[in-house]
């Protein structure tokens, strides 16, 4: 279900040509990469951004951050008919067989959340019960993607802080040692250098990867509240046709794809 | 129900006007358009603007912006009124003949989400079940529309960060080469371009957008819950009057305009 | 009940005061109204304003706009000891006479929404139903003044960011044109004075108001709550000792004055 | 209960000290006072800020100006622990006497908040009531002390505004009289003293007041939820120990001291 | 259960390396730490940033903030499968033995809020009041945290705006002097110290610690809630089996470890 996200190394790859296109062909004159590469500067905006990192988060924290960054390359397809599909058949079989059969009907399902669900229904555990465990393993999910993208979160307001005080030592030791006015300029670059990478990492990296992982998160638990729901609808004996009505109320596009905006909507009317 | 929006397309015409009028009748000299087109420039903002909205979300997501787009340039007439009386109508006639006559009023009614209610009423389902399927699918339109929404959002964040890199890219190579004094001024001009056409996208397009999007989705979902509490109070076999009172409420101008904002209340007073 | 608000001309006066002040005795140079005053800048804050605002909202919503500058103008006084007793009296003339008699007691009330919620339950419409119609209406009336409010909001946002595109296109314009270094100088004025215009409207008209409607929105609301509070109690044939009671926790100095602020109550213990 | 608070004098006493230093003893070279006291420059400023706090606010909101600033220089002293004592005492005397007896053990108690509470429980007022009564007298203390801090936070928000407004008025004037570059410099160092009087009043005055008294009304709000809980468990005729067991919970402290902060429960494991 | 946090002591180390090699190695110049250090710069941004922080918090605020700033070097390990593993065995011997067989089993425990619940369950208190008494203390905790954070958090506000104030006064300085132009470039880096002290003060110290905390403090919540939970359960005589389902719900990774972020179960489907 889960496969490369191509999005994320396009974006970086554009994004990056951007930069390198504005430096080629700057109408202020043809740059060269090596005008912009400062060892130092690098050093001080990384090794900042990494001290208030490490000071932020606890070292529980920070060991998520290789698989968070991994998640950012990833994407999920979730086919909800298909989930929905899923508890109107186990719904039906229910109501047919009884809860235990569920337990048979489990093979071809291979997702370990549903999975769990109906074998908590098939145990005769009570409904709110297993809507709380079903829950906690939503909220706890939801908590620990939270902490890796925080990290990001993070590093997208510090990157642009430390480039700025990159940027004023660079500054300060610029307008300290005027004498020579010919390096005033060259000097002034590189203090600004500092402030192009931290507003370059946040903007091409962490903000945008922050912002996507919370939008799969966000994604990922709309998909298990409506496995929820389906749970409950199967063991609680719905009628297939109404858990069908009700869990597809929460498609984006429940008529055929042909609600998807509003304006779809108005061709019907 | 829905036609396009005249004030979109009048908005940014007389947003560029506004900056023509800037350009060719400046205090600072008259300026030429020339002066203001830099291809370089608007590469960089583009693309790194695009770079972060590719990372930023999922192809998923991003086939829904032309249809965004498209919703920005329409606009959406509700007949509160009008929705009201047919609330009052249909709970008359369900007092009168059953909840099964419903189906055959239903003719006269184009808007699916009331036919669905209405359907959902007349086969017999409990009134919080009938709630739940509607308001799930209020929630999933509302859900659908945020996500285009948050692309121009995001957008509108994106341009002016990105419009500042190619400042600081431009400012560094003009520090580099500051052999001959006469470049200076334009290749400084040329480095502000990329701020200006960052801060031109997002104030003349993506956060005005974003928000009318928003405040366009807040007032469909308010029509849809007058709408659920309509359906409701017809199931119920609530007294049509009552059913009027309620559902006026909450009309802008419930007593024929004359309460529109206090001040009119006043004047009853 | 409402009146002129003297608050908001003389606010705007002492503000226009300051800015002549600042100008015609500043230290650096005694100034001329002429030097502030650029048509074209005008007109590009003005336009761009105008265009961000106009693809923002829908016409409906901008039809609100005289009303709600008009609000800003005005000023609310609110007897709450008044309308507290007035609803003791009606709690006690009820538990007396029967709620039937409340009808004649109305005419000494002069607000339509006590009217209308007394009525409500003279007609013996049970509290949970009266309570919902009387709030839905104080739901509308909020969401009507938010409309009106956002657009003063949204006001104050894009002022200052057209201000600031006025004086880029400026700063530009006067970077291609450095030739005659005499005209260095007012060429920035220039372009310094739409980012002031763009500042000014934002502190001095629409932030000011956006937020002045904001807090009188928040006091009428809570006005009518305390009705509904008053109404539901009067059916109920709550005891009007018990009502009084009640209704005068809210009361901001209910002891007669003696504890606005804690201060003093201090006074007392 | 309430003193004076020593610390916002100490504070602004070591505020003014530092920019006195930073002034006096400055490396840029050593300055007068003179130098950064002009009339005009502070005029604009404080009529800016008045003219917004005017529109903004109402002249009931701003009545209460001068207690809120006279709040911010008192501090009150809470004894949570004989707080508790004083309900465990009244619950035993209530469970051995009956509820009628608190009238009499309320002559040790000088706080009106608590003596209401008890006296609506021997008044024989159901719970429920008693609860909703003094919720909403906590909830009016809340609001009041709300409206007076938005003052200053609003304060806080203008004060940089108008001093920026300032030094553009400042700046266009000092560009448009170029003519002597020997005026230059102190014309620059007047347009930013409107800057540095917004920034300190903001950073000195208005941001810390409005945040101390939000803290004390957080404060105010959690001791009067501890004495409506009291009142409650009073009246219930609650278990004397279970109270306590109840109350001390709230307590920063509650065991001895030895919970302060995690440190110190780790102490005793 | 605590131990030193070794990272925060190295991100601090790390930040201060990093802005060392910046002025020591920057291309703009090899500066000298010399040029770095500024008493009067220091003492502006210290005084003013304590003036702020007395006139914002109360002595009782302040009190706390030695054990603040000592909690952010330490760290906490939480052991939750252990935590279960607990809840598990008393609940089966309270099935086994009755709830006053706990007492005993408690010898094992060495968490005093472990203790307390379960104590409480033994005095056969009811489960609703024993929630309310632990939530409360959860909450009480929450809440001294906060304020100790708060502190840390308004320093890394006030940090910046008092760098900025001392920046105003020594760059008002400057202009006043004009007089000798070689002292201009050592007098703005003399000006500019004051920017980068508050802005390296808020981004190495003041903002990650106060994020820390946060984290911290969230972390705890999490660990005591789980304890409630566990404390109910076992009270109610919940199954065993269903209790560590339910409490295992809770884990980050309690399928043994195959779930951390998602990544992990897709390797099971």
């Amino acid at each position: 279900m889960k496969k490369i996200d191509i999005l994320t190394p396009v974006g970086i790859f554009i994004g990056l040509t951007a930069v390198f296109t504005a430096i080629y062909s700057n109408a202020a004159g043809a740059g060269q990469m090596g005008d912009f590469i400062q060892i130092a500067s690098i050093l001080i905006v990384l090794g900042g951004l990494s001290s208030a990192i490490l000071i932020n988060f606890s070292l529980a924290d920070l060991k998520t951050l290789p698989k968070v960054l991994k998640e950012t390359f990833q994407t999920r397809e979730n086919n909800l008919q298909e989930l929905i599909d899923t508890f109107v058949d186990l719904s039906a079989r229910a109501r047919r067989e009884g809860l235990l059969a569920l337990e048979a009907g489990l093979e071809d399902v291979d997702d370990p959340f549903i999975e769990k669900g109906v074998l908590l229904a098939v145990d005769g555990i009570e409904p709110d019960i297993i809507k709380d465990i079903m829950m906690a393993e939503v909220v706890a999910m939801e908590e620990r993607h939270r902490k890796g993208r925080v990290i990001l979160e993070k590093a997208g307001e510090y990157a642009p802080a430390w480039g700025m005080i990159g940027t004023l030592v660079g500054l300060v030791l610029m307008l300290q040692n005027l004498n020579d006015p010919s390096t005033l300029g060259p000097n002034m670059a590189v203090a600004l250098l500092t402030t192009l990478y931290g507003t370059l990492l946040a903007n091409l990296v962490f903000v945008p990867m922050a912002s996507k992982l919370a939008l799969s998160t966000e994604e990922e638990v709309f998909v298990k509240q409506i496995v929820v729901e389906g749970v409950i609808g199967v063991q609680s004996g719905q009628n297939p046709k109404i858990l069908q009505e009700k869990l597809s109320a929460f498609l984006p596009n429940h008529l055929k794809g042909e609600e998807e905006l509003t304006e779809e909507k108005d061709k019907d009317e």
